[in-house]
């Protein structure tokens, strides 16, 4: 299955700016975004970029400067054969969880993000439309079923982690293994807990 | 299988004082017990609780006043049967995501919780001993491993969100249908995108 990876190549993770100077954001997006190609291949799939910008990656790259929402709807209406849709901050996406996701029956296949979001999709209908704007995963359930698509769901932690805010990173520390933990241990980012959850921090410079 | 969810019925869910009073926490509280208990009966398995006092419920209640780490453990080395400890507070779990829980292979099998805890376990090895105390996660993968046992992960969602927060709450009104999120909705709390993440918001009453 074809399945595209929006990416943005300009000023990603911005909620991140806190703990990190704009051209570490960009390497964590650069790192999360191997980890995201690497679960998709090892799935069997072939994936495409969607950037914002020229980006170097041994796969297809679409630059488009549309919204995300307007991008992946392109390519939506023009495809007649399923179509994969996966979130480039997925840094504990696996090869395992991918093809659960690619598994799932339904006309449309979503996986929720944490607070609303969907972070993976499969399309199945040409007639499907994503809208990523708040709270999409509620949107892309009834957009869906007014059309009278199928809705199945995959139930995984591993895809509802997007990588977005400084207690997403402590995920990364404790369930990854791949180049974005392997990025923030190199920077020294650790572990630690407070309140009884684990949180991230990171010596002063 | 024989599966034990500790259950505070003191005072539970403190976190969630600045939206509800002691008595709307306490029901919020049993409303997700009854969740709970739906999904793991519903995967054919005989929970049992292990309160904090006296609780009224059609299962074996366990009055047990020790911390949540000793009154578990004291079940853990008495039982050579294998054991499911099932936090009470997951109001998304579902009898699929039980039955993935049991299904899984491994001495121990772990559901992370999100911020480093461990929201369900199966134990098949009586040396197996839990340590809730922060960052419980980590704990429990060096213990069972250091004492020579297998590990098996569950990558569900639905077992990952464990209600602790108000932000926790969207997940229920987003995601779940059991009657943790009816008393949510009958207790006229809302959805509301801020940052494009959903949380929760409550009318002053």
């Amino acid at each position: 299955m074809r399945i595209f990876v929006p990416f943005d190549a300009r000023d990603p993770n911005t909620r991140l700016a806190p703990l990190f100077s704009p051209e570490e954001r960009r390497q964590i997006a650069e790192s999360l975004l191997t980890d995201v190609l690497e679960a998709i291949r090892g799935a069997g799939h072939e994936p495409e970029l969607i950037a914002t910008g020229p980006v170097e990656r041994d796969c297809p790259v679409h630059v488009d400067e549309r919204s995300l929402t307007e991008a992946v709807n392109a390519r939506l209406e023009r495809s007649d054969r399923p179509v994969g849709i996966v979130m480039a901050d997925l840094g504990l996406a696996t090869a395992a969880s991918i093809d659960r996701l690619a598994d799932q029956p339904g006309d449309v296949v979503l996986a929720p993000g944490l607070g609303g979001g969907t972070n993976a999709i499969v399309s199945r209908d040409p007639a499907f439309r994503v809208d990523y704007h708040g709270g999409s995963y509620r949107k892309h359930r009834r957009g869906a079923e007014q059309k009278g698509l199928s809705v199945g769901t995959v139930d995984s932690f591993r895809l509802a982690v997007d990588i977005d805010e400084p207690a997403d990173l402590a995920e990364l520390l404790l369930h990854g293994d791949g180049e974005s933990t392997a990025w923030l241990r190199e920077h020294d980012v650790s572990l630690e807990i407070v309140d009884g959850r684990c949180t991230v921090r990171r010596p002063s410079p």
